[in-house]
């Protein structure tokens, strides 16, 4: 049987928008799944009695802290050995979950992704992709967008391969075409980084390199997955999701721009860590935690762990 | 007297959409402002003709050699010096030209303001800004955006002080708010050059620093001057183009996005370079080329270049 760990006390509607996105979870679907919902047992039970009242395939997890938005993530980790997030984490590492998600303090959740439960050996640094819409309905992912503000260039080909198992066993790309973010197209042109990175990502035999990628081909479907270090790739995804702000702002109608609204795709899946984990965005509201749920259960359903590791054993 | 040379050959549409710009310019200001033609003389003469028939002020400066759009700039600067490009730079190197623009090959253009004319004493690296449109109808500037791929510290903090300067006198945005883009609010966020970055800006007398911006606050006012590495601002600007097309082939009729149309702005400007140099966009058309003429003619009018090397000295 799948279990899978969610924090109900992170993101800024917590728990409620938690227990509605558990509740819509259940009514869409009957997979043998048992959730832990970690977080406030009173609070909890009684939103729970509410949204879903006559639902078993759950268990609450009590628990007596939370980590702030705001708090030093390690401090915070290691002060804070009964919060939600350091449950979560002890669930997973102990085997007792098979996949953990949560909305809370993003640093937190990154530090715990680390050195809770390890990287896959042969993943040098693991890293964090978001989704871009594209056109066509389908959904791109760039890698990183925040985890490694600082590469190597064996980082981005890591990355690359992360990624492309990523698109092919979750969001159903098979063989994605691969780029790599630059400033130019062809080889050669770039930062130190890109330029030392393009030989290594040309010789990657688990990936379909296609070349160099600039900033123009991002919103299109150029490339499935796009790699970059991650300083770059948090400002691409805060000015993507910045221009659903503006066509909001402006007042325009259109159904392209409604899946800039990253907020939908509820979080971000950490990759090349021993054990599935999604990190959700703070304002995360229910079809967000619904959306990580089924996320969490198809990387379980398809061992995309399982996949990583035999692509770096 | 001002003179200003411009390359009749650069660009897709050229020299017809160069012509028809300094027509539109010449329609547009009486100033007493020279301008240095330069390109196949028999093919700009018959276009002024039809469309500047009885216009002075104006001369002729045959080239014939042009440096194509995909060519190696530094081979072809060396190579060509018959080209429109290398006489532009010879003509602004001697003081017969006061400022010099082009939308031919890029490469060439950041190659020729490098090494034919010099930096400013003091400046490290001359940079490019491009301009970010606002919806209270301003303009922001955001720099580098390209011409310095790998960036130190030092470059950051003086990108800031040269753009400063051409918001402050040429955008006419007094006390220009400079913000480091970042991934974080905080300081000591950010990769390793972002927090190297962030004492020295703050420390920097000449600037009016707010701190880090984050990628959602690009398209916002928060920063008048927005400074970055060149690889990470090119990845922007190109991003932010791209946004144009979209909203183009969404169908959608948005003022604010019709502004996203960098074409129109003309080019961007060289910043710490000892005369004014404007690099067009390739697909420049003849409002491009006017507001180009328009922005060197303030460049020498305001003395940007004298601003610059005070700040410097």
């Amino acid at each position: 049987m799948t279990t899978i760990a969610l924090d109900m006390m992170g993101g800024d509607f917590a728990p409620l928008e938690a227990v509605k996105g558990v509740s819509a979870f259940r009514a869409e679907n009957d997979e043998d799944i048992q959730l832990l919902l970690i977080g406030a047992e009173g609070k909890i039970s009684e939103l729970l009695n509410t949204y879903l009242p006559a639902s078993s395939g759950y268990t609450i997890i009590h628990a007596s802290q939370v980590i702030g938005m705001h708090e030093h993530p390690t401090r915070a980790l290691k002060e804070k050995q009964q919060s939600s997030i350091a449950i979560g984490f002890q669930l997973l590492a102990s085997g007792k979950a098979d996949a953990f998600i949560s909305a809370g303090n993003t640093g937190a959740m990154m530090v715990g992704a680390l050195f809770s439960i390890k990287a896959i050996e042969g993943v040098l640094r693991p890293t964090i992709g978001a989704y871009i819409p594209r056109e066509n309905g389908k959904l791109g992912l760039l890698v990183d967008v925040g985890l490694n503000s600082d590469c190597k260039p064996e980082n981005l080909t890591q990355f690359a391969t992360l990624g492309s198992l990523f698109a092919e066993h979750i969001l159903n790309t098979p063989n994605p075409k691969t780029g790599l973010i630059n400033i130019g197209e062809e080889e050669g042109k770039g930062n130190l980084l890109a330029q030392a990175a393009y030989p290594l990502l040309k010789a990657n035999s688990q990936i379909h390199f296609i070349g160099n990628i600039e900033g123009r081909d991002i919103l299109l479907d150029k490339a499935d997955v796009m790699v970059c270090d991650g300083f770059t790739g948090n400002v691409i995804l805060k000015l993507a999701e910045s221009m659903h702000d503006l066509v909001q702002r402006r007042g325009i109608k259109d159904d392209h721009f409604d899946r800039f609204n990253f907020e939908t795709y509820g979080g971000v899946p950490v990759l090349g860590v021993s054990k599935p984990v999604i990190i959700g965005h703070g304002i995360s509201g229910s079809s967000a935690f619904k959306n990580m749920i089924n996320i969490a259960s198809r990387m379980i359903r398809t061992d995309l762990s399982g996949k990583i590791r035999e692509s770096f054993s």
